[in-house]
């Protein structure tokens, strides 16, 4: 993407909005139907689950807000959207079905907030937004799945709501690595801050 | 993207939701700044709003409902958001700045909704989904741009609504191709129809 | 209120908004707790279930889209907002708590939707407006409990979003009845018609 | 209200949200339609704004962010809801007419936020929720008008986003004092705490 990355910096795109004094840590969908190429899964997002482990202690250390969300439709279907006619294994997701599940090495401690989701963004359709200016967060540092799915949508809903945003570039995945290095540039350019996660521990551990 | 392609049909991504019985048509960010590389435009941008011209033309002969967005920000930047750090050139995008006028080609009608936003979604902070129920519209064809940036959010936006959404793939453009393809390919699979203007005015067409 | 209602007919408030082509039915919180002075309840909350279920039993025949809502909180209390400051049982309300099941008379039939909330207004922070959309749903009749309480705050969002709202006054109720008839002034001089849940039926027998 | 309180009181409503570290000031639709009777006004509104003008001082020297609402709707009717049918005047409100001009006593400075709106709440279909949240907000104080109608709707919107919210008595007006006193009682035992503008700078002095 050279020469499209270079119209991008002519145009002044692509600055940094920084890391705050506040930040939130919201996990979106590690949960076992993403883990499983016969579901919902494959490409990273295995290794983003993994990454993602020590990026949670760290967070539950400094005592930042944790987001865990699930998708999660009624059994009998009946709030069921346009969503699942584009994409119609979503409807397995349901409040009992093992695919649901949060993945065991991401389980939510008490007071994490575990928030059931119907869309592609963790803010659309539920309360987060004010969750979190609740605990007037400022930054809200993004990963889970998958990059080009939920977590786009859920950061750019993080921009929009004024949150500086951060997608944590190893602890978010993909079933195909073509589209999750695609969102990573346009999220880049336009949304948020890319960091590792261990990026992210050094510049709040040389902050505080 | 054909390994990337494969695992979304496995899956079974990429079903169609379809066209209904009573679509509107949604113009985003079809302004002058976006058509001059100078500022936000390149790329297929001015092709994009060649296309639109007859479909525009189209949408009015049958009554849709139409919508025209414009990017506007206050003159002294009270309502600037982190959006505008990512991107400080949005803070141009003024209510009297030439940059921020819909091109003379598709200039709305008396009766068409002219939206003003300052997020990447036509739906975040406005009452545009509001303004379609009034008109029970329950399919959303969406024109403008850029593809991976206000097209990608307005319809991940438009589908969490419960449209169903048609992604007009030669009236939407980007200042990047690489972008614009990626992007469709994600649009394409989870959250719109892809069809070329001509494409729906046809399927319209055979339908009445 | 003979001079308050001059002033309000003097500025032309008060219009109908009329009843549409296809109504759903709200209705909102008639949980056990709800029925319980010791709880939430107390006034004419019992009498407006009792009124609520011919009226229930007339949408099913006549298929309009049905919604419950439940107050449902986490039972540790991970999600709850500054409106659990202000009234502290509202976090007894949790998914298996007998105070938030919905009473037996009004039993939710499967394929209507229950919908859970935690904000005073049935669309606040829940995808209510798309699964009306989703509907084509043009006008929300709207029962349930507390007329001065959440009654009015899903009145208020339901015109906000485009629908036409009627707030069927005998099917609503409060615990106390000076806000339960202050309210609905209110809500007929700006929000909705107020009709009975017998002329709303009439209404609709005449009509088809 | 004598035994409607009792009943609030048993049921322990009414608690104290309370005023946080860092508050904003929302003042809502002061402007001249809602000064004249023959118009939006009447009531207690010009005695409301009167107490607003030392609060709106007080707030500039704090550095308290500041947002002023507006009713507009379009010249052409292009973005009239069903709350025009049921009051028709509101099309009145234009970009344009005096009728929605700010009153000069209250003339907005550069940096505050004059939002635009077409529903009751200011938060319904606007970027507020996010202006605060970026500015870290955690306190909202409403003046305004009407109590019965977009102060109401706004602050329960406030609180629904979960921003601890003061209602400042003095400094809201109605055009009729049966709703006002309605509204107030209400507000108070549900959504936010009442307080004159004076008890609010004091508290705040108080504080710092």
């Amino acid at each position: 993407m050279t020469d499209d990355a270079a119209i991008y910096r002519a145009q002044r795109f692509g600055q940094a909005s920084g890391l705050g004094a506040a930040p939130a840590l919201v996990i979106v969908d590690f949960v076992e139907g993403f883990t499983d190429p016969a579901h919902f899964g494959g490409g990273n997002i295995r290794d983003a689950i993994a990454a993602t482990v020590p990026l949670l202690a760290f967070a539950r250390t400094e005592g930042w807000p944790v987001v865990h969300t699930r998708v999660v439709y009624a059994d009998d279907g009946s709030d069921a959207g346009v969503f699942t006619w584009k994409v119609p294994a979503l409807k397995t997701l349901t409040e009992v079905s093992p695919l649901s599940q949060i993945v065991p090495e991401l389980a939510p401690a008490p007071g994490e907030y575990v928030l059931r989701k119907k869309g592609a963004s963790a803010f659309f359709g539920t309360d987060l937004a004010g969750w979190l200016a609740m605990r007037r967060v400022d930054t809200v540092a993004v990963a889970g799945c998958t990059t080009s799915g939920c977590i786009r949508a859920t950061v750019v809903d993080s921009l929009q709501h004024n949150f500086r945003t951060i997608c944590l570039t190893d602890c978010v995945g993909d079933r195909a690595l073509g589209p999750h290095e695609a969102n990573l540039f346009d999220i880049g350019q336009k949304y948020a801050d890319l960091m590792t996660g261990a990026a992210l521990r050094a510049a709040w551990a040389a902050r505080t």
